[in-house]
């Protein structure tokens, strides 16, 4: 029905995750009415992320040439590591400002029935960084996410860990209730996790 | 917080209607994640969209060329004209499959309070046409949109009309109840619309 440069902008746009066909139409619909130059930033900053970001050679977070910023920033701590599943996790931890470490973005969480498997994230090599003398690591948090892919990888990496490099503490996330909820609207599941981690006050 | 390139893509999808800062990120880890195809393919639509999508020459209707298909199309009947405000109604207009004629697109209603005046639309435009004996325009449908604007710009045109091209019936979209509506939850006003336009059986 559309003019045929129109609907390939609508079926690329419908591509997008959370992006229906209408929502497609009204998105290619302002890039028609929008100016050229703005048209063209967004068809350009596509093509440069493609381009010009890649995956940190130490941690795999996102990283503009060889190192991210935060393995490039000698400032952090190089003895501390957070392993994360994916890249924007980076970004909600460093939200926080609690955390002064080094990362590793594991790239996805172990699921045997998704076919994700031990090789298929970056394990070998948090391994091999953590095992290194050179790096002196003196604890690992696991902060993969708290969901069952989440907690199996993070049992999986415990394990490991505890024997091929006994001196270095790992820890994990605390689960429990959101800051600002209802005890009333918790999750049973939450809200036992808040039992058994309780601490003394 | 992110490289500059990342920052880059998220500032110009945020800029797309709809699209708040948190979606732009999401839509943004995305294309990172895309294959460089897909990504690319999304860049050129942007671009050639921009590059060969022009206006009708005729009805100001989106075209690949100097004319729209419709207006191109020899069996749609010329003697009838549908003015709407925007070219994504044509296509609102196409899917009902209620209309066999051509198509004339203001570029917006009249709205004098938001410095919208009959110079800013293609009104001249459409006069013309409706007035070029050569065209023997019969009919002419009024479907802006049922809004304050949308409603102004109908009235205008239609004394305009009544001036210059008194032989050619104008008409306006019927206004009332929405099929699979229920009574119970219709406005005020547009029950109102409906009685007084109601009908014999």
């Amino acid at each position: 029905m559309y003019a045929a440069p129109i609907q390939r902008l609508i079926t690329e746009l419908g591509k997008l995750p959370g992006i229906g066909n209408r929502t497609a139409q009204r998105l290619a619909f302002y890039i028609l009415r929008a100016s050229p130059q703005d048209a063209t930033a967004l068809a350009d900053a596509i093509r440069e992320v493609k381009e010009r970001i890649g995956l940190c050679e130490v941690c795999f977070n996102l990283a503009e040439g060889a190192r991210c910023r935060i393995c490039d920033d000698t400032r952090r701590d190089p003895s501390l590591i957070c392993v994360v599943e994916e890249a924007p996790d980076v970004m909600s931890v460093e939200r926080t400002h609690e955390y002064g470490g080094r990362y590793h973005v594991l790239g996805g969480a172990l699921s045997p029935i998704d076919g994700v498997d031990p090789e298929d994230l970056k394990l070998a090599q948090l391994f091999g960084r953590v095992t290194d003398p050179r790096n002196a690591i003196r604890e690992v948090v696991l902060a993969t996410n708290p969901t069952t892919t989440g907690e199996a990888t993070a049992l999986h990496i415990a394990d490991v860990l505890r024997e091929r490099a006994p001196d270095v503490v790992v820890t994990r996330l605390a689960s429990g209730l959101p800051v600002g909820g209802d005890l009333e609207y918790a999750d049973e599941v939450t809200l036992g996790k808040a039992f058994s981690g309780r601490r003394r006050l």
